[in-house]
């Protein structure tokens, strides 16, 4: 695809590098900021730019934020003696939304993938393990993804959180609520089976 | 979904803004940006505003250009003669893509939609008509798409362009090449059995 104006075909270079956007879709946004107001594209534009430039994390647990600790840091009713740890920013999001956490976040910014080069240090796991050594935590619940890199990640994470002597546990693995049995893949159907827990504790929530 | 950056909330406002992009991918366009260099992330930015500032378009036939006349126009070996009028640049190049286009081109920026309030005078047709009267054209090709809002600009664009006097024609529609009846839509195969042709103008190409 070779395109008559080579300001457009940079900038659809430039869209099509981002994950999931092909060429074909890349066009499809060039062309639509094209259509747009130029005062709403410099808007656009310096929004991501800021973002890069301006952002930072918080020093604590590494979640974005736009002051040195994050609001959920700053928050004096949580429990700070409970980490959860998580991939990125979403997962943050996606557990505060579910209303049945009140500890601290962790925030790795990725999870260990030797396939993409990424190691335990280009994580913040040292920041971790400093929490950590610091002393007052109880518990770290490591809330990773149930993928290989997922679970090397958790891997990892127990055995150096193990040397601190801190209580490690995960999420559970399971049904879906609201999934039926043939619709559960079999690994997990199986993993179900075999983390099966006394009816009381699960039936009545 | 409420973020702890009113900067990354900003930006994650702005991407969702594109067609097809929801909150969730935007979500994941802004944290891959994040984990650019920032230098990267002012490449992309920068590009992006440039292209809206600077682009420009052919003064002859609308495409985009970065010069007053695109390649295209500027090229003495094309058919003059010949006018391929086409909703954007993306048909452009599709159509350049096929080699089987010898003519210029004419892009009207959009389609007739009353829907989303764009009428004739929302697209290049004052150019087009510019071009036909000044003279030197023998046909008009409206290659535009099979929908409502294609059909309507094609209508509304041969009765103009009968009133100029020039020759219209459009783009044949029928099977796909390399598809079976069975795969047609029924107003397709429809189509295809009224225009059929005989034997030996189709099958020998």
């Amino acid at each position: 695809m070779s395109l008559s104006s080579s300001l457009l075909e940079n900038a659809v270079d430039q869209l099509a590098t981002l994950p999931g956007i092909g060429r074909r879709t890349a066009m499809r946004l060039a062309l639509d900021l094209l259509r747009r107001d130029p005062q709403e594209v410099a808007r656009f534009s310096e929004a991501i730019r800021r973002m890069r430039d301006d952002v930072r994390f918080c020093d604590v647990c590494c979640n974005i934020s736009d002051e040195p600790r994050c609001a959920i840091c700053r928050d004096g009713n949580r429990e700070a003696s409970l980490i959860c740890v998580v991939e990125d920013i979403r997962d943050v999001i996606a557990i505060e939304n579910t209303r049945q956490f009140k500890g601290l976040y962790h925030v790795l910014g990725g999870v260990i993938s030797p396939m993409d080069g990424i190691g335990p240090e280009d994580l913040n796991t040292r920041q971790l393990m400093d929490r950590v050594q610091a002393g007052g935590i109880d518990e770290v619940i490591l809330a990773l993804g149930t993928t290989l890199e997922g679970d090397t990640t958790g891997f990892y994470l127990n055995r150096k959180l193990n040397e601190a002597h801190v209580r490690v546990t995960m999420l559970a693995r399971g049904l879906s609520v609201g999934g039926d049995l043939d619709q559960a893949d079999e690994l997990t159907l199986g993993r179900s089976i075999a983390d099966r827990k006394p009816y009381e504790q699960l039936a009545r929530r």
